[in-house]
């Protein structure tokens, strides 16, 4: 079969890629833009895709049998452009990266690790034990709230709960894993949850149904103090509510990690939304990489290779997207 | 009775002692330096002591019921002078604080969050996912080594655990909540030990046994990328042996919180070692600070108000030291 690499993130997973594929196909990479012939013609006579922006202006694979992501996220595809008798499927393995970096932001907000660092380079010794002043707060004994309880959540869920955290949820169906949280709240309800937790974390996809899911009104009803958290998809969480509230200090925080802007060939430097988040000092801002790792590369090549054998060999995909 | 707090870090305790306390005792608050007459009075005539210095040029509680400490570690006390007949007692309730602060500076060497944010900030996506030179490492592929596993040891695997990191021990003794660790280490391998842990971190308080025990060989055993923390006492690890290596680059870093060199009256900013640590890149230095929470102070003052209760009412004291 002819394999097609399309893009910078896929291309990033050919290493080691062949090693694998249960027999050898024809491995091609192309770049973001389809702009020369014969890349276009590469493309268009694709067995399988790996990459993550579909369009229409792109030229249709028409023996297309796999258009295969290398993440989870399948908002850059146009699912009417997958062409028929081809399947669409994504992967996982990030959960653990993006956890690390959720409980690493939310721990930085307790622990003063840089500041005591620099200070004590020059023999300032304020944060030391015994100094009233100096008294910080235990990340433990607050109460997380996670919205969506998919793969992400529920491995962010196990995390917090051994720092001693309170975990609750608010998902669309009542969640399995009972173990991992205290209390669920159904999406309705997300105003109530927003006020019973310290932290609220986004973990949702974008959709036609989570778009703007978490609107003033839901970031009217967080703690003072509460720090919201974005790992999901940047217009979960209404753009200009978000910004009004952290301007404002109306809540404690934020720490964005998927945005509303993003880098395109004729602006590779954007910020990343409308408004200016750079310009606040409570929010901690990263450039759509929590689960951007070594360890989310291998697992999900791994997961790609195995889902290109099962076409090979006829056994049903893993991770199927319904798109039809 | 007379209880005496003496010192910055007791006198940090009392507000809201006495609500914890079953009858109503004098109390009284001396500062670090015993140096009025009417303080060094005071001092000699309390039944109870909470503190953390006690030396020769003190003046002598001849009547003392309880030396309480309000923390783990005792190496301010001259065991010596103690008055015959008076208990020492130390208490805990730091665990939870001082894990928080190991993997929030664990987790930091992996989730470069404070140089993402600077370059986002100027519309700089390098860390964003995709690119191969943005691939970050996981702390949950790592094996931790903790030497010693008492409540401190036993709070981080838990943590460490929930991460999917591997977690070894190196005790004195062969240690039971078998299902937090895998191998352990008996404190004569110690070198094995630091050859099998991507981070090692002492727990050990400092003692005659511990003084020096992680020396050069330990150090020289460990892996070129290995980390050491110490959240014990900073002589339980070879101050040159421990400074050469970071120097010198034989290991990945370190992350210092107990030192060598302390503020005392004369000298209120010191560094914190002979060795010039505060000029080296690879070291995270913090001055005894892990332990300091609002959660450690709480728990620590109702630990050692129910040791006063449990003295008032004749039932035997919680955490003694044996001292003779």
């Amino acid at each position: 079969m002819k394999i097609v690499f399309h893009g910078q993130n896929a291309c990033s997973f050919v290493p080691g890629f062949t090693n694998l594929l249960s027999e050898a196909h024809e491995i091609i990479q192309l770049p973001d833009s389809l702009a020369a012939e014969a890349d276009r013609q590469a493309y268009a006579s694709a067995d399988v895709i790996i990459g993550v922006q579909l369009t229409a202006d792109m030229p249709v694979p028409a023996s297309l049998k796999l258009y295969q992501l290398p993440g989870a996220g399948y908002d850059g595809i146009a699912l009417g452009h997958v062409p028929e008798g081809a399947a669409l499927c994504n992967c996982f393995g990030h959960d653990a990266a993006i956890a690390e970096y959720v409980m690493a932001a939310l721990l930085l907000r307790h622990v003063p690790l840089a500041d005591a660092d620099q200070r004590l380079r020059k023999g300032d010794w304020a944060y030391r034990s015994g100094g009233t002043d100096a008294l910080r707060t235990e990340l433990g004994d607050q109460t997380i709230g996670l919205i969506g309880f998919g793969h992400i959540g529920k491995t962010i869920a196990a995390r917090a709960r051994a720092f001693g955290m309170e975990v609750i949820v608010a998902n669309r169906s009542t969640p399995q894993d009972t173990d991992l949280f205290g209390r669920h709240y159904p999406l309705s309800a997300l105003t109530e949850f927003a006020g019973a937790a310290d932290v609220i974390v986004n973990t949702l996809p974008f959709t036609p149904q989570t778009a703007g899911l978490v609107d003033a009104s839901v970031i009217g009803a967080m703690r003072p103090e509460g720090v919201i958290v974005n790992v999901g998809r940047g217009p979960v969480i209404d753009e200009k509510a978000l910004y009004n509230a952290l301007a404002q200090k109306q809540i404690g925080g934020a720490i964005i990690d998927t945005w509303y802007v993003y880098p395109d060939g004729s602006t590779p430097n954007p910020h990343p939304s409308a408004y200016p988040f750079h310009e606040l000092a409570n929010v901690v801002m990263t450039p759509h990489m929590s689960g951007w790792t070594h360890g989310t590369v291998n697992r999900r090549r791994v997961a790609m290779a195995d889902n290109i054998n099962r076409l090979t060999s006829g056994q049903p995909l893993e991770n199927t997207i319904p798109i039809r």
